[in-house]
């Protein structure tokens, strides 16, 4: 028995998402099918609408909502007035500033790249929003730019081209620290990770 | 920050996925708000169009497509003249089903119960659709049974069952066997898989 066109338009669709495959969207159908209509229904309306409601932020790149009537998408942080303007914190991706902002610890704004670096991937310096970054430094008269970008590979060369591009502007760039995480065993930290633990020591 | 209101009624619906949680959910959304709009309108029009074109067999209970104009939901299978209308399959659900269509070695029509017996989750036996079965069997002259429920806990317990209720029918009823999977080690196969390799042993 072969799926119908409709189930299969469906699995490709959902086989797009992070991290799902074609015999997990098979499962997200099957469930879909076998529940209440409405759960099909609602989830239907809620992805068809999603990009009219939600969109990049023009400043940081932040997920914003659109309010109805309003031309400018500025997302509730850069809208923050409390929010320290001097202070930038650059992440890859909208995931990354969400991790940040769960600790409560960050009083400045944002700036997303969207991507890192990746020669493997084709992604070169002339891919990042750079001039968009320099801009934003010069006009907010940014004192600390703290780079967010993951302890990867990726992550490390965008922190050190950012830090080649951007010296020309005086601005304090910082790296975030990166160890043995919380509740970690040193036992069984990987050597990169116990070795930057250790050049990363600080005074007790 | 907090997610905004649209971003959690969705993450909210998509956590009723099966295996997908919270964290899974914000991957599937995230991903959707930074990428390419047409992605999440699409899957937004097929998911809410999901269940007006496909339903219920409403024979069998697999999956059926749903033709304008047409009252009867009756899927492939059912519709298929080729099959042999005294043989069925009864499974537990509609991916058992597809599992076994896979396979191309069943000549025979099919059941779907929906559920399995459990009385840990307190489904008895007064939830499995038995009476429909049971005038199903009589209407079609069924002359084989294959009870396909899984070789768990509960899918054995459907099985008995079926077997008890459905013994004045005087159906021939047999059952999957159940052994060392293709391909599978003898050193790594569990005390009851090996049990039931060698009881259920066919002369060479």
């Amino acid at each position: 028995m072969q799926y119908s066109p409709k189930i299969r338009r469906l699995v490709s669709l959902l086989s797009r998402l992070p991290g799902v495959g074609e015999k997990t969207a098979q499962r997200y159908v099957l469930y879909l099918l076998t529940s209440d209509p409405q759960i099909a229904r609602d989830l239907g309306s809620e992805l068809h609408t999603l990009h009219d409601e939600l969109r990049s932020c023009e400043r940081c790149g932040n997920v914003a909502e659109i309010a109805t009537g309003d031309n400018h998408a500025l997302c509730d942080i850069c809208k923050d007035t409390r929010r320290d303007p001097h202070i930038l914190c650059v992440v890859g991706r909208v995931h990354d500033l969400l991790a940040i902002e769960r600790t409560g610890a960050m009083r400045g704004r944002y700036f997303v790249l969207g991507r890192l670096l990746s020669p493997l991937e084709g992604i070169g310096p002339e891919d990042l929003p750079l001039p968009r970054l320099l801009a934003r430094i010069e006009e907010d008269g940014i004192s600390e730019m703290i780079v967010a970008t993951p302890p990867s590979v990726d992550g490390e060369a965008t922190a050190l081209l950012l830090k080649r591009e951007l010296a020309s502007t005086g601005v304090t760039m910082t790296r975030i620290a990166s160890g043995v995480p919380h509740g970690g065993d040193l036992e069984y930290a990987d050597p990169i990770t116990m070795g930057r633990a250790l050049t990363g020591r600080r005074s007790l």
